[in-house]
Protein backbone atom coordinates (compact mmCIF):
# COMPACT_ATOMS: atom_id res chain seq x y z
CA UNK A 1 0.00 0.00 0.00
CA UNK A 2 1.36 3.22 -0.95
CA UNK A 3 1.91 5.86 1.81
CA UNK A 4 -0.81 8.54 -0.22
CA UNK A 5 -3.46 5.56 0.11
CA UNK A 6 -3.09 5.43 3.93
CA UNK A 7 -3.22 8.78 3.83
CA UNK A 8 -6.14 8.52 1.98
CA UNK A 9 -8.17 5.85 4.21
CA UNK A 10 -7.36 7.89 7.30
CA UNK A 11 -9.20 11.02 6.13
CA UNK A 12 -12.02 8.74 4.12
CA UNK A 13 -12.54 7.63 7.88
CA UNK A 14 -13.19 10.52 9.65
CA UNK A 15 -16.08 12.74 9.45
CA UNK A 16 -14.33 16.46 9.38
CA UNK A 17 -10.95 15.38 7.86
CA UNK A 18 -9.50 18.02 5.69
CA UNK A 19 -6.19 16.62 5.17
CA UNK A 20 -3.57 13.87 6.09
CA UNK A 21 -0.03 14.23 5.72
CA UNK A 22 3.34 12.14 5.90
CA UNK A 23 5.98 14.78 6.84
CA UNK A 24 9.50 14.98 8.35
CA UNK A 25 10.45 17.01 11.87
CA UNK A 26 12.07 18.89 9.57
CA UNK A 27 8.97 19.97 7.79
CA UNK A 28 9.63 18.43 4.34
CA UNK A 29 6.59 16.94 3.45
CA UNK A 30 6.82 13.28 2.19
CA UNK A 31 3.24 12.69 0.94
CA UNK A 32 -0.32 14.37 1.48
CA UNK A 33 -4.12 13.55 0.63
CA UNK A 34 -5.82 16.81 0.23
CA UNK A 35 -9.83 15.78 1.32
CA UNK A 36 -11.54 19.25 1.53
CA UNK A 37 -10.45 22.91 1.40
CA UNK A 38 -10.42 25.17 4.71
CA UNK A 39 -11.78 28.25 3.66
CA UNK A 40 -9.07 30.69 3.62
CA UNK A 41 -6.10 28.68 4.82
CA UNK A 42 -3.22 27.07 3.17
CA UNK A 43 -2.89 23.64 4.57
CA UNK A 44 0.43 22.74 3.29
CA UNK A 45 1.92 26.20 4.67
CA UNK A 46 0.13 25.42 8.09
CA UNK A 47 1.74 21.54 8.24
CA UNK A 48 5.34 23.09 7.19
CA UNK A 49 4.68 25.72 10.15
CA UNK A 50 3.51 23.34 12.87
CA UNK A 51 6.26 20.79 12.09
CA UNK A 52 8.80 23.24 14.28
CA UNK A 53 6.12 22.93 17.02
CA UNK A 54 5.90 18.87 16.30
CA UNK A 55 9.46 18.74 16.62
CA UNK A 56 9.70 21.40 19.76
CA UNK A 57 7.28 18.62 21.31
CA UNK A 58 9.47 15.63 20.57
CA UNK A 59 12.41 16.86 21.87
CA UNK A 60 10.57 18.61 25.33
CA UNK A 61 9.44 15.10 25.85
CA UNK A 62 13.02 13.37 25.33
CA UNK A 63 14.96 16.28 27.54
CA UNK A 64 11.77 15.38 30.17
CA UNK A 65 12.85 11.54 30.43
CA UNK A 66 8.69 11.15 30.15
CA UNK A 67 9.35 8.92 27.22
CA UNK A 68 9.45 9.09 23.25
CA UNK A 69 6.85 11.47 22.04
CA UNK A 70 3.25 9.28 20.67
CA UNK A 71 0.99 12.19 20.08
CA UNK A 72 0.13 16.23 19.82
CA UNK A 73 -2.99 17.29 19.86
CA UNK A 74 -3.88 21.47 18.81
CA UNK A 75 -7.17 22.63 18.78
CA UNK A 76 -7.58 25.62 17.30
CA UNK A 77 -10.94 27.89 16.50
CA UNK A 78 -10.74 27.16 13.30
CA UNK A 79 -9.25 23.57 12.99
CA UNK A 80 -7.66 20.59 14.91
CA UNK A 81 -4.50 19.03 14.06
CA UNK A 82 -3.20 15.41 15.84
CA UNK A 83 0.13 14.48 14.71
CA UNK A 84 1.43 11.02 15.62
CA UNK A 85 4.98 9.89 15.41
CA UNK A 86 5.80 7.20 13.42
CA UNK A 87 9.51 7.10 13.80
CA UNK A 88 11.81 9.58 15.15
CA UNK A 89 11.84 11.66 12.15
CA UNK A 90 8.73 11.12 10.83
CA UNK A 91 4.85 12.38 11.75
CA UNK A 92 1.72 11.62 10.29
CA UNK A 93 -0.30 14.42 10.94
CA UNK A 94 -4.33 14.86 10.25
CA UNK A 95 -6.22 17.69 9.61
CA UNK A 96 -10.05 18.22 10.88
CA UNK A 97 -12.61 20.47 11.35
CA UNK A 98 -13.28 21.70 15.22
CA UNK A 99 -16.44 19.65 15.08
CA UNK A 100 -14.52 16.49 13.22
CA UNK A 101 -14.49 13.47 14.81
CA UNK A 102 -11.26 13.79 16.95
CA UNK A 103 -11.66 10.41 18.45
CA UNK A 104 -11.73 8.80 15.20
CA UNK A 105 -8.85 10.52 14.07
CA UNK A 106 -6.48 9.32 17.25
CA UNK A 107 -7.37 6.10 16.43
CA UNK A 108 -6.85 5.51 12.88
CA UNK A 109 -3.38 7.52 13.46
CA UNK A 110 -2.78 4.70 16.13
CA UNK A 111 -3.65 1.42 13.72
CA UNK A 112 -1.68 3.64 11.06
CA UNK A 113 1.54 4.69 12.19
CA UNK A 114 2.90 1.07 12.27
CA UNK A 115 1.88 0.20 9.30
CA UNK A 116 3.96 3.33 7.46
CA UNK A 117 6.70 2.75 9.97
CA UNK A 118 7.17 -0.37 8.32
CA UNK A 119 7.27 1.09 4.96
CA UNK A 120 9.73 3.70 5.43
CA UNK B 1 -13.09 29.88 44.91
CA UNK B 2 -9.15 30.33 45.06
CA UNK B 3 -7.37 29.36 42.09
CA UNK B 4 -5.94 26.31 44.17
CA UNK B 5 -9.19 24.80 44.60
CA UNK B 6 -10.09 25.33 41.29
CA UNK B 7 -6.67 22.72 40.28
CA UNK B 8 -7.81 20.58 43.09
CA UNK B 9 -11.26 19.68 42.10
CA UNK B 10 -9.66 18.74 38.35
CA UNK B 11 -7.27 16.51 39.66
CA UNK B 12 -10.36 15.06 41.81
CA UNK B 13 -12.09 14.66 39.16
CA UNK B 14 -9.76 13.13 37.32
CA UNK B 15 -8.78 9.05 37.16
CA UNK B 16 -4.73 9.15 36.73
CA UNK B 17 -4.60 13.02 37.50
CA UNK B 18 -0.84 13.48 38.84
CA UNK B 19 -0.81 17.39 38.38
CA UNK B 20 -2.89 20.40 37.92
CA UNK B 21 -1.58 23.89 37.27
CA UNK B 22 -2.22 27.44 36.56
CA UNK B 23 0.78 29.06 34.95
CA UNK B 24 1.92 32.06 32.81
CA UNK B 25 3.15 31.39 29.05
CA UNK B 26 6.36 32.50 29.97
CA UNK B 27 6.25 29.33 32.09
CA UNK B 28 6.01 30.89 35.80
CA UNK B 29 3.75 28.89 37.90
CA UNK B 30 1.17 30.80 39.34
CA UNK B 31 -0.64 28.02 41.61
CA UNK B 32 -0.37 24.17 41.45
CA UNK B 33 -2.27 21.22 42.89
CA UNK B 34 0.17 18.04 43.03
CA UNK B 35 -2.06 15.22 43.67
CA UNK B 36 0.68 12.02 43.23
CA UNK B 37 4.05 11.69 42.37
CA UNK B 38 5.19 10.66 39.34
CA UNK B 39 8.11 8.33 40.22
CA UNK B 40 11.50 9.59 38.46
CA UNK B 41 9.89 12.51 37.36
CA UNK B 42 10.19 16.68 38.59
CA UNK B 43 6.50 17.51 37.88
CA UNK B 44 6.86 21.47 38.06
CA UNK B 45 10.09 21.38 36.05
CA UNK B 46 8.33 19.65 33.23
CA UNK B 47 5.58 22.34 33.12
CA UNK B 48 8.00 25.07 33.33
CA UNK B 49 9.76 23.41 30.28
CA UNK B 50 6.39 22.20 28.33
CA UNK B 51 6.02 26.23 28.58
CA UNK B 52 7.65 26.90 25.92
CA UNK B 53 5.89 24.51 23.96
CA UNK B 54 2.43 25.91 25.03
CA UNK B 55 3.70 29.45 23.79
CA UNK B 56 4.98 28.02 20.33
CA UNK B 57 1.77 26.09 19.72
CA UNK B 58 -0.12 29.72 20.66
CA UNK B 59 1.71 31.49 18.72
CA UNK B 60 1.82 28.84 16.17
CA UNK B 61 -2.08 29.12 15.80
CA UNK B 62 -2.36 32.66 15.22
CA UNK B 63 0.55 32.99 12.85
CA UNK B 64 -1.93 30.72 11.01
CA UNK B 65 -5.15 32.64 10.91
CA UNK B 66 -6.70 29.42 12.23
CA UNK B 67 -7.91 31.72 15.15
CA UNK B 68 -6.56 31.40 19.10
CA UNK B 69 -5.78 28.55 20.38
CA UNK B 70 -8.06 26.38 22.72
CA UNK B 71 -5.94 23.25 24.25
CA UNK B 72 -2.74 21.47 23.60
CA UNK B 73 -2.19 17.94 24.31
CA UNK B 74 1.15 15.97 24.47
CA UNK B 75 1.04 12.15 24.97
CA UNK B 76 4.19 10.55 25.52
CA UNK B 77 5.24 7.26 26.95
CA UNK B 78 4.72 8.22 30.74
CA UNK B 79 2.52 10.98 30.67
CA UNK B 80 -0.18 12.70 28.92
CA UNK B 81 -0.45 16.83 29.25
CA UNK B 82 -3.27 18.55 28.48
CA UNK B 83 -2.99 22.81 28.63
CA UNK B 84 -6.14 24.96 27.74
CA UNK B 85 -5.60 28.74 26.90
CA UNK B 86 -7.69 30.75 29.66
CA UNK B 87 -6.45 33.87 28.62
CA UNK B 88 -4.35 35.01 26.14
CA UNK B 89 -1.49 35.00 28.93
CA UNK B 90 -2.53 31.65 31.06
CA UNK B 91 -2.83 28.44 30.71
CA UNK B 92 -4.45 25.39 32.89
CA UNK B 93 -2.28 22.40 32.75
CA UNK B 94 -3.24 18.87 33.93
CA UNK B 95 -0.99 15.95 33.92
CA UNK B 96 -2.28 12.60 34.21
CA UNK B 97 -1.43 8.89 33.65
CA UNK B 98 -1.22 7.78 29.90
CA UNK B 99 -4.06 5.50 31.69
CA UNK B 100 -5.58 8.28 32.93
CA UNK B 101 -9.49 9.51 31.99
CA UNK B 102 -7.79 11.93 29.14
CA UNK B 103 -11.67 12.68 28.04
CA UNK B 104 -12.29 13.93 31.41
CA UNK B 105 -9.60 15.98 31.56
CA UNK B 106 -10.60 18.09 28.45
CA UNK B 107 -14.13 18.25 29.63
CA UNK B 108 -12.75 19.53 33.25
CA UNK B 109 -10.67 22.13 31.72
CA UNK B 110 -13.20 23.61 29.21
CA UNK B 111 -15.60 24.14 31.79
CA UNK B 112 -12.94 25.35 34.02
CA UNK B 113 -10.88 27.68 31.85
CA UNK B 114 -14.33 30.18 31.86
CA UNK B 115 -14.28 30.08 35.76
CA UNK B 116 -10.63 30.95 36.40
CA UNK B 117 -10.96 33.81 33.86
CA UNK B 118 -13.26 35.35 35.26
CA UNK B 119 -11.14 35.71 38.25
CA UNK B 120 -7.86 36.58 36.56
Amino acid sequence: MSFREHLQDICQGIDGALACSLMGVDGIEVDTHLAAKAEGLDLRSLLVEYSDLFRSARDSAAGQQTGEMAELALHTEKLVTVARLVSPDYFIVVVLTPGGNYGKARYLLRITAPKVRSEL
